[in-house]
């Protein structure tokens, strides 16, 4: 090499690391502020346990909507509100469910209707019961299943690792259940919880009636009830099910995307976003789903004003409406884009709780996820190590086909079924480190998007 | 290279390679039997739940080696009690501490003794107060300390990713700062809890008294009162602070280290150890510290039973007495070993709680290191991903002179010092799944060690 070529390379060399300094430096600043100072806790106590649960089209979300553009007003340079049409359904009365045995008497089951689905009334439905654990299983039954009750009882695969691949794997008994049974004449559906565990309470959730099928009423069964129903069934094929809900869905409710933005300085036309979604199912304060992505979102914002760091880039922070039962908030947001011609660089979700941080998904190039990972020596400090799955979310998905490279925060997967849409998804169930840990995260590649590019 | 180099080399490549085969199919099925009918859960509720807090020489103590050796029959072959006299620390009754401003009335403070400290019995102790966050402004202060109370409140350093590390920054002030309080002639020690976040309760812990020196009382104070005094010292530098402790030291009790084995079938004399400590701090359940780590180590020996794997090397699970304050059994063990000239090849320790799988410590030669990490590919997808650590653990470090190789298993550590030595330390804290990764990590450790040697 001569002379002129080694001083050069020095040089580049010398540029290189000093932007990876002044890289890790920043990273750094972010994590210390958030650790020291971060709001992130404090902004998820006061929307759990002051406001509460926020299901599509309840008070609970309209005021989850008044408060986020509030808060957000002290950090973001405009605050706005999206319109967007929303689902309404309401739960009703609480639900009951009975088995009764001719031969050992009536046992109470702890059961909680499906997102979605019609209620029975107050006269309830009583039939027998057949279980299966495929569809396959259910097809097989045909004629049989005629006014009839289905107990979809297949369990999560406990050997998958990451339970996202466990739940993945079992919530179609959930999602499309109930019309595959309404289409071999069944009466009503009850399905076992999306659950990592044995346990007492219900987990709710979506169910989608398919078109031109009848809709009939189905409702989720606590993992250990699951378990007594089957054994029941073994000693007795017919058992009778006595199925209660109350639910309803009433007309669309007008609501809103909630959206803060900090102005780019040097490309304000190309947009980062970061966001959760803003509604929770009804059944407790909906604290790691997905009030910690909502928070950690907006903390993003607050972190890059409180340090004085001046995006180049539009950073927006978005609560999305309506992902539980729905997803009009994040189809409206695309939507709007497209319309108004917008240029999304990179979107962020964080939508699988508030838990202690291992790396981020990503969809889209693969000169994209190169360059991401090229970022790990900066990240791996944190506990950031997993870069290897795909995907980005719910929220963020519809705006896929517009190029937009998409991230999904990953925190660690164990705990999240064992409250995922349940009573148990309250405030007390997220630390306060685990969650600046996320919220840091998220401000850490949003700056490494915006200082580097995609 | 030549057709012989070239079959031979592709005979040893499938050998290697089905070999490893066999090793990731061994391992699958020690996690999926954990995950689907694993026991550590169910031990880790009876222990903490019916037989609850097990402070060295307390009757807790006493029936967690009944129950351990009892449990551990249905899986080792042989199973045997190790004597080892401990100390014997009491804490008597609820500790009194108010801080007495002659402004504004009287605060009550959430205080604990701490392990190992002389109490100021019914009368209490009274006195001023000095602030001082390190041993250096203590002795800055010289005769200034003569007669007070000295409070110790330098915080845990949050920016640290690694909460042990906090820790380890932190607890000098509650080990040493009785003594060195001493030396200057104070008369108590109130100690600002070992902790990573704002709470109301306090965390006890061990101090060590220096030799030939007065020995003081002390307490631990929650973080969130330690701020409050400081801040009333702020405003009124005189203020008084009463103390009321009844702890104290009995003589020396006679208990046990529990060791259960699996014999080796091909080198029966070399010993591979895993264990955790049996005892715990009075104030819980001793759940995370040290309840997992011993039932995590009982059932990588149920894992091999179940499974049929015949180690070729001995497998011990060694659950130690008086981790918490004297270490006499980790001692005693290490002092056994050396006296009837045991063979241990590795010792392996999971202290650090429950929670979900991070990786190994390791302390050692490089080459044992080296070779570790290369098995890493088999361990990361089980979310083992951290090599990269010095250390063991408390209870196995007295092996360290004998040329063992440690290991020390490591959780993620954002949880563990909110309830660290605290009440709050209880079995509902544990999440099950977490708590069956680390036990099937440590068995997947302990069987490539004794297929691979180190």
């Amino acid at each position: 090499m001569n002379r002129l070529l080694l001083i050069i390379s020095g040089v580049l060399i010398s540029i290189i690391v000093s932007a990876q300094t002044t890289q890790e430096a920043a990273i750094k600043s972010i994590y210390d502020l958030e650790l020291t100072k971060g709001e992130s806790y404090s902004m998820l106590e006061y929307l759990t346990t002051k406001i509460g649960s926020r299901l599509s089209g309840s008070p609970g979300a309209a005021a989850a909507v008044d408060w986020t553009r509030h808060v957000m007003k002290d950090f973001a340079d405009t605050v706005w509100l999206q319109p967007v049409m929303v689902p309404h359904w309401v739960r009703g009365k609480q639900e009951i469910a009975r088995a009764v045995s001719k031969r050992s008497g009536t046992y109470s089951l702890n059961v909680c209707a499906l997102g979605g689905s019609v209620g029975t009334g107050p006269s309830g439905i009583s039939a027998e019961v057949v279980e299966v654990k495929t569809f396959d299983e259910l097809r097989a039954l045909g004629a049989a299943v005629k006014g009839k009750i289905v107990f979809f009882n297949r369990g999560f695969d406990m050997t998958r690792i990451n339970t996202f691949s466990a739940y993945g794997g079992a919530v179609e008994q959930r999602a499309m259940g109930p019309s595959e049974a309404a289409k071999l004449g069944a009466i009503g559906v009850i399905v076992r919880s999306m659950a990592s565990g044995p346990e007492d309470y219900p987990h709710t959730g979506g169910l989608r009636y398919a078109p031109n099928i009848a809709q009939i009423p189905a409702v989720a069964i606590s993992t250990n009830h699951a378990d007594q129903l089957s054994q029941l069934l073994k000693d007795e094929k017919n058992l009778t099910l006595y199925i209660e809900t109350h639910c309803k869905t009433l007309e669309d409710a007008p609501s809103f995307n909630v959206i803060g933005e900090i102005k780019g300085s040097e490309r304000p036309e190309e947009i980062i976003v970061v966001g959760g979604h803003l509604d929770s199912w009804d059944l407790a304060q909906g604290a790691h789903d997905d009030g910690a992505g909502c928070v950690q979102s907006m903390e993003v914002l607050r972190l890059f004003k409180q340090l004085g760091i001046r995006p180049k880039r539009t950073i927006r922070a978005v609560m999305y409406m309506n992902e539980e039962n729905g997803l009009r908030g994040g189809t409206e947001y695309a939507k709007q884009a497209e319309l108004k011609k917008e240029k999304h660089l990179a979107a962020i979700e964080s939508d699988r709780g508030g838990f202690t941080p291992r790396g981020f998904s990503m969809s889209g190039t693969e000169a994209m996820k190169t360059k991401v990972r090229s970022w790990k020596a900066m990240l791996e400090p944190y506990g950031l190590t997993d870069f290897n799955q795909e995907g980005g979310g719910a929220d963020i998905g519809p705006l896929a086909n517009q190029g937009v490279a998409l991230f999904g925060y990953l925190p660690d997967s164990q705990r999240y079924f064992f409250l995922h849409h349940t009573k148990e998804d309250t405030f007390d169930k997220v630390n306060k480190r685990e969650l600046e840990l996320g919220a840091a995260a998220m401000a850490a590649l949003v700056y490494l998007i915006d200082v580097n590019g995609l």
